[in-house]
């Protein structure tokens, strides 16, 4: 049952009881859909349950998948959320900025929980749009999984007391691509790349890869966009195809 | 050691563990000082110190007295935290809210938060000069103490600017390109596609030019990533131009 309101989307969790602490502290604030990618323990998780305390429908519905990639595919803004600065480009924003961001977008919401004690991974960091991080005390900096879903699930739930209206009709043209078409982008350009000797020399690659998966992933383009700029790359890879 | 910040007071508090939890969530978000009113389990308590996670020098520096009154015997602002609806006639206030009330406040403030069952009592709340409700799932409102705490933290937290790592990212690195380098980037593009056929057919090629612009335009990319832009399309320009 989709609310329409963002996912949230563990990534890797450990414990089945901070799986169970995230359900609670999701549904205290009503959001209702999570995800989660490749739980350390399995699914379901009998460990889960009694820390939920009472939020078992969120786990009932739970769905999981095996990548990051799968789990986000249909969401059109992804964001992560982390406490490390990566050198990246993308906007971070705090809580409350990203709740404001999350009430005026069209196109489903997901967002990005790492596993407990190592936080999102580069890759996951990669496809997403933008960053969220909790500005907290840089002498203690101790937030732990739940405690990170519940201070932005309440942020997102000052939203929900605002009743943003959505004009939908107008704004479907306009909604981002979900995120399987910025992988397939990706792997387009990739692919129309790899013989070119752009991703010389080779123990660069991994980082280069991560750069332009970066500025794809920051546009919000629309489908239409997407489209386009595949046309772009078909357009410039032929000749060297046809070779 | 008072730092001038809100006093955070658990009346009644059960298990030494959520003492812990309530000392970290603090610390977190620049809280360092507690008062202890009547613990159950007496004080020192050997269980709260694991799950603060590092902040011990809260739960040293806490202070523990017999009554309500005598904790906050020298704070000029009592807020009282509950969810219950008690037919008071006290102004009840978010967690925004009262942290708004509380940075303009003179002298010292204390937040009461009460047993992990049962709450704050009446005579608790009649002694606060207002009350801070977090307005939660009317279907589910299952806070335990130490969300209530981190929740009230973090609002407090924003207040303050200086006490907590704001994720201002390095702004050089984020500011966009100036318009000439995506114009140039274009004028790049437009160069790179002219043979291949991709403005055919001529009278939509204005169209489609304007297509091209609008999304180089739309990301904000930096300087950086308009050069690897042109790096992408110099490599794939690279086989055509040496037909």
């Amino acid at each position: 049952m989709s609310t329409g309101k963002p996912i949230i989307v563990l990534v890797k969790p450990q414990l089945g009881e901070n799986i169970g602490k995230a359900a609670r502290a999701m549904l205290n604030f009503g959001l209702t859909e999570m995800r989660i990618v490749d739980p350390r323990d399995g699914w379901p998780n009998p460990s889960a349950g009694p820390t939920a305390a009472g939020a078992d429908s969120v786990l009932e519905e739970a769905q999981v998948f095996a990548t990051t990639a799968e789990a986000v595919a249909d969401c059109s803004h992804v964001y992560a959320t982390t406490v490390r600065k990566r050198g990246m480009t993308k906007e971070v924003l705090t809580p409350a900025e990203a709740a404001d961001d999350m009430g005026s977008a069209s196109g489903k919401c997901a967002i990005l929980f790492g596993p407990e004690r190592s936080g999102l991974e580069v890759v996951d960091v990669e496809l997403s749009r933008k960053i969220i991080t909790v500005p907290i005390n840089p002498k203690f900096g101790s937030l732990n999984l739940a405690q990170a879903v519940i201070l932005v699930a309440y942020e997102l739930s000052k939203m929900d007391t605002i009743g943003t209206v959505q004009p939908t009709v107008d704004k479907k043209k306009k909604e981002p691509a979900p995120q399987i078409e910025l992988d397939r982008f990706y792997e387009h350009l990739e692919r129309a790349l790899e013989g070119t000797g752009y991703f010389f020399p080779p123990d660069r690659a991994p980082a280069t890869k991560v750069t332009l998966r970066n500025m794809i992933t920051k546009p919000a383009w629309t489908n239409e966009e997407v489209q386009t700029w595949r046309g772009v790359i078909s357009s410039l890879e032929k000749p060297f195809v046809k070779k």
